[in-house]
């Protein structure tokens, strides 16, 4: 394995580049973990600790409050895009050649979220007395399934590590606060009929045709708009699959839809199902999975003094994150972080370098008070 | 390969017997044809020709009109079911032992359709005098798709041989007349949309709830019943498939659904086609296959006497068979053989002896006159 360089006392720009070249698809975060451990125990403020891939360093400065400042160390696969490059407005990208209008940083997970992680080395190496305790929380398997979370193992196996009055998860949005989650549930609806053949689908029933009033019932659904601390959720009704038939010539005797319902944080993941399983009454429902939202926290004296250093602009969050498993574990978490959610995952994706640098400047200079 | 036996001067039911003995799944039809041949050639008021493993035996009386009597030779692959068994009323059958009322003969192809090709076979040897010229064919590969039937070689070869003024095919009919068939058409109904993450689905456009109309119209349906020389066909309309989805959280961007229009005689290809396309009209409508239906041809002066036979007892044909390519060859045609068409491929495939005999006795008895 080559040598990797990380220096957590470059620019955030710089810092980015050498975590998006060491290779950190989910799994194999051993090295960027080791690299990142050294950094931070570095710096006599702070207390290291280490589980599995997940890093976690802390002041004890005994503050009256303490904010958690969390980012995962993990992408998705490589797609011909391991390596950053730097890119200048009015140049191309080096994959689906698009014209930029600003400076970025191109590589896997420059977007999704080295760059909130070299926002977090940053204010963690140069932060010696914050105005609020700050445990730094640097994790592995963000991207795939929840059992392989890092935050689920520190959960179950160092719950005292989490313990904070609020969360800031440095996910791309742009720079800018996200608050709250909405819940998500996917349903699937079973339709069931009797099979014939086709020349004589009197002797029949087509579980199909039984679809018909599920998918209108889907087409007319209106959204709700639920307003939380003055931002606005709007959830969602949806089918995201359908299956059925059995050969060309065969009334068929099953249709399966999947739906997905988003919802407001306001509702329990109870009150969720509930709504599903009556909105389509006349069915089958069997609920595939379901996890609650998070409500926004905005009441929380830790995050007024930075929601003045962004005039209170806060937008809602539809896509469900870990803001969610942290307000689960009792712990309000907003979403602020580097990189347009968009080019999360693609492979073009790229990081605005002006956003590296105002997300920096933004949590060091709340952090610094 | 084992030496088989085959004896068309037996009984009709020792000759179905001999036959179901005799393996032919389609495309191995060699040793059967090559020993319905023999037995052709041994009669002097034959003209026997043989293109690939289709044997077709002519009279050349001089009658003033020629029917056909067809039968395939080829079986679905075996299941189990290989050995001709006779089981008695009362007894259960050697697979999914239900008891049965009558005596029957189990194994492949007792059905489908080896009892009727004994029928034609006790026919050909006995009949030196016929009211009417006879053409016999036995064919291959009835059970695959429509390239390798011989009866579309014949066609495409020997158009000669095929020429008659009414074809009685022996398929499965419980030894009735069933006259016609509907024909029948497949088409793809296809949604587009847009693609979007199902927490913000408002930016995209949702093509599975684009089908809501579709299987609306498809469960409001109304069979047209169209009646053609008294006999009534029932049309119908059905989903045959369905599907879409790209993932539990993605508005999907297509969506596709196939359905069936089984449809009466009376109808052309085209007529069918531009039928489905209106009832669609406001989808993309692609037509996937489409074989028109045959009419019944009972006003043809062969089939009179036929009919006089079975007191006029005749049913509409709703399934398609090789009747149509009869018809489409410009030759009416209807279906009588012996066997219940549900048993037709079933592991369980059996023929009642009873019906071997009388449709034996019926198709000798007409054309003995």
């Amino acid at each position: 394995m080559t040598q990797k360089l990380l220096n957590p006392h470059a620019d955030v720009v710089t810092l980015t580049s050498q975590l998006v070249d060491i290779p950190s698809v989910s799994g194999n975060e051993a090295q960027i973990a080791d690299l990142v451990e050294a950094a931070l125990r570095a710096c006599d403020w702070l207390t290291v600790e280490r589980l599995n891939n997940n890093v976690v360093a802390r002041t004890n400065l005994g503050r009256s409050s303490r904010v958690i400042i969390a980012g995962h160390l993990d992408t998705v696969p490589v797609a011909e895009n391991d390596k950053a490059v730097l890119i200048k407005a009015g140049q191309q990208l080096p994959v689906e050649g698009s014209t930029l209008t600003e400076d970025v940083l191109f590589g896997l997970g420059s977007c999704d979220m080295k760059g909130g992680v070299a926002v977090a080395l940053r204010a963690a190496v140069t932060l010696e007395a914050p105005v609020f305790d700050v445990t730094y929380i640097f994790y592995e398997c963000e991207e795939v399934d929840s059992a392989r979370n890092g935050l689920t193992k520190i959960a179950a196996q160092k719950p005292e590590w989490l313990a904070a009055d609020i969360a800031i998860l440095l996910e791309p949005s742009n720079a800018k606060i996200e608050a709250g989650c909405q819940g998500t549930l996917r349903a699937q609806i079973r339709t069931s009929g009797v099979r014939a053949h086709s020349a004589r689908a009197w002797m029949g029933k087509n579980a199909i045709h039984g679809l018909a009033d599920a998918l209108t019932l889907l087409s007319q659904y209106e959204s709700l708009c639920v307003d939380v601390d003055g931002l606005e959720y709007r959830e969602g009704l949806n089918a995201v699959g359908i299956k059925g038939g059995i050969a060309g010539n065969v009334i068929p005797d099953e249709a399966l839809l999947e739906v997905n319902y988003r919802y407001a944080p306001t509702k329990s993941a109870a009150q969720a199902e509930e709504f599903v399983k009556q909105y389509f009454s006349d069915y089958e429902v069997t609920i595939l999975d379901n996890a609650a939202g998070a409500l926004p926290g905005l009441d929380r004296p830790e995050l007024q003094s930075l929601l003045a250093k962004v005039d209170g602009q806060v937008a809602p969050k539809f896509g469900w994150t870990d803001v969610a498993r942290f307000s689960a574990m009792g712990v309000p978490a907003v979403n602020m972080g580097p990189g347009n959610p968009s080019v999360a995952h693609a492979r073009h994706e790229h990081v605005p370098l002006a956003q590296l640098v105002s997300c920096e400047e933004l949590v060091i200079g709340w952090l610094r008070g």
